[in-house]
């Protein structure tokens, strides 16, 4: 598979990838940003990851067959919109937004040759300066197919991520959204839930105190705040159950705690250690 | 300052890396390493992080101006107890463990040439193998002296940590239990309750789906489960008061998710950053 022209709406860490690996792979004859800002083209163009950047949407979307939103989830819906008029009325539609269910609804039902996608690749830092073309290798995708996609479609963008390298796998956007609110939204709520915890607390000189072990804790704390709103606000009730089997976890940690029950203790902590180190290992 | 000979009492990751950083700074003429078990005479000798191990307290204590108990913090008292009568009259004792009050109260009665320390230096790894000269230096080194503590003693003690590199901060042993709760002990149970949370309720093959974000937000989970069994018993109350902080701001955040309060949210994720960012820009 070879598209003549792929076209990334946003060209940010995880775009600036994809558009490095797709140089990479040559599945793409020529790779286009469409950015917003003047300053956005050059430091596209530095960083080596587009072959072409543009402002005008138009010149962007010309000719080109897959168009990869790499937006925030928060306006997907009503930049396809503004998009629509510009698409090639064959052009295949997909994203790498965190959470599916909202983003699905609102850009299908305005171009029904969209697919989801979620690349599970990222990093706290953000900027096409920090991308790079095996943030995808080996990466799982999710791609999230509804009764209403294309099976055609489907397949164009499984292909496309696993030419990058990636492993795919299809879920209903409700599944994908479930689970990465377990995978990922509770580890990043957290990290952010034990800084304010810890640092917006310290009255006793803790930030001294915080070691390494804090740091690599608290990282995706580190990720911007107005993407995690909007991720957030796309995923309020699957994220709020996470957390609240979380928080059953803590309560039975206090109880422990509280009786200085010595086995209890011990258990939390050893299926802790088990449970990652097997997870650790499968992921060998 | 220059001992002629320090002992090691217990040589894993933090003991081993105590007794590299004494020889590559030349505190100590010999450094000598008190083990338990037969293999580990070998280990040591083969890590080069003594210069002579022996199972016998008698000979590992002979001459010895400073002994270092790096053993788990449950024990320290009664093992104090075994080691007194084979102690030089004048050897001051010390010790890294992560929790003061308790040790400090149970070591001091029996020697009162005695001042706890901590090492704020570690690693979800453990074991000699693991030992390396420079995981003590630039780290923060609390020595917690009580009302019965010598001043030479303390003075003498902390002159050792800074010999290895590191900064050295009095405070008294249950202020250095208050803060370290926070700022340690919470950190690492609150990876274990993500693990078990998410890997201990992987109804729908969640573990596919954890990657880099979550492996870094549990990396203290994979720690020694009997070693934090001990720390946990041993500063209970201050864990738990730090636990209820974690949760007030999860309540916090759920009341945020249910009423899809996209202002508390973004301040929510904006707090974090801000708060993670102004500590490592303190680090540097």
């Amino acid at each position: 598979m070879e598209f003549p022209k792929i076209t990334l709406v946003g060209v940010g860490l995880l775009g600036g990838s994809v558009g490095l690996a797709a140089k990479a792979s040559g599945v793409a004859s020529s790779v286009c940003g469409l950015v917003r800002r003047k300053e956005s083209i050059d430091e596209c163009l530095a960083a080596g990851v587009v072959d072409e950047a543009t402002l005008v949407p138009d010149k962007a979307l010309a000719d080109a067959g897959l168009v990869i939103l790499c937006t925030p989830v928060g306006g997907m819906g009503k930049l396809t919109g503004r998009l629509k008029p510009h698409l090639e009325p064959k052009a295949i539609l997909t994203d790498v937004g965190s959470v599916k269910a909202g983003v699905v609804a609102a850009v299908e039902q305005q171009w029904p040759r969209f697919v989801g996608s979620h690349p599970l690749a990222g990093s706290e830092k953000t900027g096409v300066a920090h991308a790079h073309a095996d943030l995808l290798q080996d990466a799982l995708c999710v791609v999230t197919p509804t009764a209403q996609s294309d099976a055609t479609v489907v397949d164009t963008v499984e292909t496309f991520w696993r030419s990058l390298g990636s492993r795919t796998l299809c879920l209903s956007p409700e599944a994908h959204d479930t689970i990465v609110a377990r995978t990922s939204h509770l580890p990043h709520v957290l990290a952010t839930a034990l800084v304010r915890a810890v640092l917006g607390r310290a009255e006793n000189g803790e930030a001294e105190f915080c070691a390494t072990g804090f740091r690599d804790t608290t990282r995706l704390a580190s990720g911007s705040a107005p993407l995690w709103r909007d991720i957030a606000l796309a995923n309020p009730i699957a994220i709020a159950a996470a957390v609240a089997d979380l928080q059953t976890e803590l309560d039975g940690l206090r109880l422990a705690l509280d009786a200085k029950d010595a086995a209890a203790l011990e258990k939390f902590f050893e299926d802790g250690q088990t449970l990652r180190g097997e997870w650790l290992r499968g992921k060998k």
